[in-house]
């Protein structure tokens, strides 16, 4: 949920304000009238506002012939106007509590409007209430302009995710105080919230703890288990930062010396993770970039043990585009950033998975976690 | 964010096996052939599963001629397993990386399916998805049928309010520990946000201090502001309990004496909302409830400063139906929960707003909140 305990800040750089206008060409190119974005990433991306998600109507008006506007509750008209959109040549209009926001937008369409890109993320309410306000006009997904935007990182977004995985490196590299037999899941896994925070989050994202046979369970979270002597422990963590990008890396502890086979399936998966992200360069596909630490793991014998893609973009979402996925034949660009995660799940034993960020640069990948992928054994 | 950091039970009196049979009746009596639901409060309501909203889809697919079944990603299906849901008469599938989730729900529906109700916080890239699978279909909006039901609490789901009542209740009377002049607002809903967790949910909602002039902005959250000696200050608060149900309550307090018109102001104002907690009973509509504050209130002369709706109903989300406003003739029924909020902000000088979450009765209202309704004014 969206806390605003910590003081959020502009940062125009990282929201530049010829946006609206790229994602307008955009949407002419792709035949679109217009745009409708509800509150979330794209809401952001385009604006700076961090908008809460709420049953009134939050939507940013982008026509492709005419002026964009922001409609808000006019209870929230303060904070957009405080928000970065308040410094952007667009007009922010509050509709008040027996208004019907749906129709202040449709009367300021032009009455010809006949396809318009709707935000992925928009609420079906949301959508049906599009239908019926503006009934000529085709719904489409905004995300087939938008994505293709998202993806490609300015060096500023990369710089906030670099920060973001320092930040969540320094809780890794903390976790010797609060891993060890003895100790539940949970535990863990509520010292390590409070440090997601302190390290530089303004919000927990995720917190992942799967000790002994819970680590084979790769989307486990946290359980009451007490973690045992010799158990390996799975800690897969994430934050948002105050820029509102996000962070999210893997490591594999042992608390205390694992079972010799468990190093064993651990070097395979290190030997896959090291040759995927030393592959990520510009025109690699997204399944090719799959395949490469498929193939190493299918290899060594484990291939029907790991069970999931390699990895999905990250931005201003933990899970955005570009996933690394088979069938994806999406070619990486510089600017595209995705975690690199393969696994390796021995079911009702144990289990494994190694990640980083990585950001597509002109000539390769540059791994935005930097703290040792080995197995760490902690005492 | 979802951070399961508190253990989760089932509670099976909480979330009983007959909803899914309850809501497919419902389907049926609107016409509809089947309900697609996805992550979200109808989700946990109808199934007890706490599902995050992920890209990849989870789906509870309830037609009305044959048996519902719940689609997650592969990952997911241990946790949907150990959810109430794995304790329902129900098939759990896991789809995986590389399957159409669509295509799989399109295959298992019967083809004549022409109306289908979906979530209504379902995202449009997955309605989206639907029309595709199941070009045949029209999409109808689920909360036509699921609104009903879950507008009216069960006796279990009024003690979950009443128990996230009493933990919110808890935070509002500690509050001298932590609202003084010197300090910012951020720093002192730094110290509530703990407060909340530490009191008994598993989750902060939303923390408003609103000190001095940012006391007249409804929506105004946390910002650097001192507290200043004098200040009136808001406080509106509110969580979600391991139970899943949510918390929300306003206060109004003073720094040290106040000036004699805000005393005024707060007067007219409590005797607005007290003469609106005593109003509630079954028949009344929700816009007449409304309209009894409202009426003091104007007949104060404060008439153009009560800039939104009287409340909102609550329940597994902060804001659900029925809300209560203007237009809205919806009679009240026993079990119905929502909140009674009127206020009062004058710009730029202060504000105030009273909050109870009241429980329709057989016979008037029951209020969750309890602490003192009056201007505590602290040293």
């Amino acid at each position: 949920m969206h806390i605003q305990t910590h003081a959020t800040e502009s940062g125009q750089d990282l929201y530049p304000a010829d946006r609206l206008h790229t994602a307008r060409e955009a949407a002419a190119r792709a035949g679109l009238d217009a745009l409708l974005i509800s509150p979330g990433a794209d809401l952001r991306y385009l604006t700076g506002y961090d908008a809460k998600p709420l049953e009134r109507l939050t939507c940013l008006v982008l026509p492709v012939d005419g002026y964009p506007f922001l409609l808000v509750p006019a209870l929230e008209e303060p904070a957009a106007q405080a928000s970065p959109a308040g410094g952007l040549d667009m007009e922010i209009t509050g509709w008040n509590e027996t208004d019907d926001p749906y129709a202040v937008i449709a009367a300021r369409l032009p009455s010809s409007v006949a396809r318009v890109g709707v935000d992925n993320h928009m609420w079906a309410e949301k959508t049906t209430a599009f239908h019926a306000a503006l009934p000529g006009a085709r719904q489409e997904l905004a995300g087939s302009v938008l994505s293709g935007l998202r993806m490609r990182k300015t060096p500023q977004e990369a710089g906030a995710l670099r920060r973001a995985g320092e930040a969540i490196d320094r809780v890794h590299a903390r976790m010797g105080e609060w891993l060890r037999a003895g100790r539940t899941e949970r535990e863990v896994g509520r010292d390590i919230a409070d440090a997601i925070i302190a390290e530089g989050h303004v919000r927990v994202d995720f917190v992942i703890v799967g000790s002994g046979p819970n680590s084979a369970s790769p989307h486990h979270e946290l359980s009451d288990r007490v973690i045992q002597p010799g158990d390996p422990v799975v800690v897969d963590i994430g934050g948002t930062t105050q820029d509102g990008y996000c962070s999210d890396s893997t490591r594999v502890y042992a608390v205390g010396e694992p079972p010799e086979e468990f190093r064993q399936l651990h070097d395979v998966l290190l030997h896959a993770q090291i040759a995927q992200t030393d592959a990520v360069r510009p025109g690699l596909t997204a399944e090719q970039l799959d395949a490469v630490g498929r193939d190493i793991i299918a290899d060594a014998g484990y291939g029907e043990y790991f069970i999931h893609r390699t990895g999905h973009g990250i931005g201003l979402e933990s899970h955005e585009e570009p996933y690394i996925v088979s069938g994806n034949r999406l070619p990486l660009e510089p600017g595209m950033a995705f975690s690199v995660e393969p696994g390796i799940y021995l079911p009702h034993r144990y289990g494994a998975r190694i990640e980083d960020i990585v950001i597509c640069t002109e000539d390769g990948g540059d791994r935005l976690n930097r703290t040792g992928r080995y197995l760490v054994v902690l005492p």
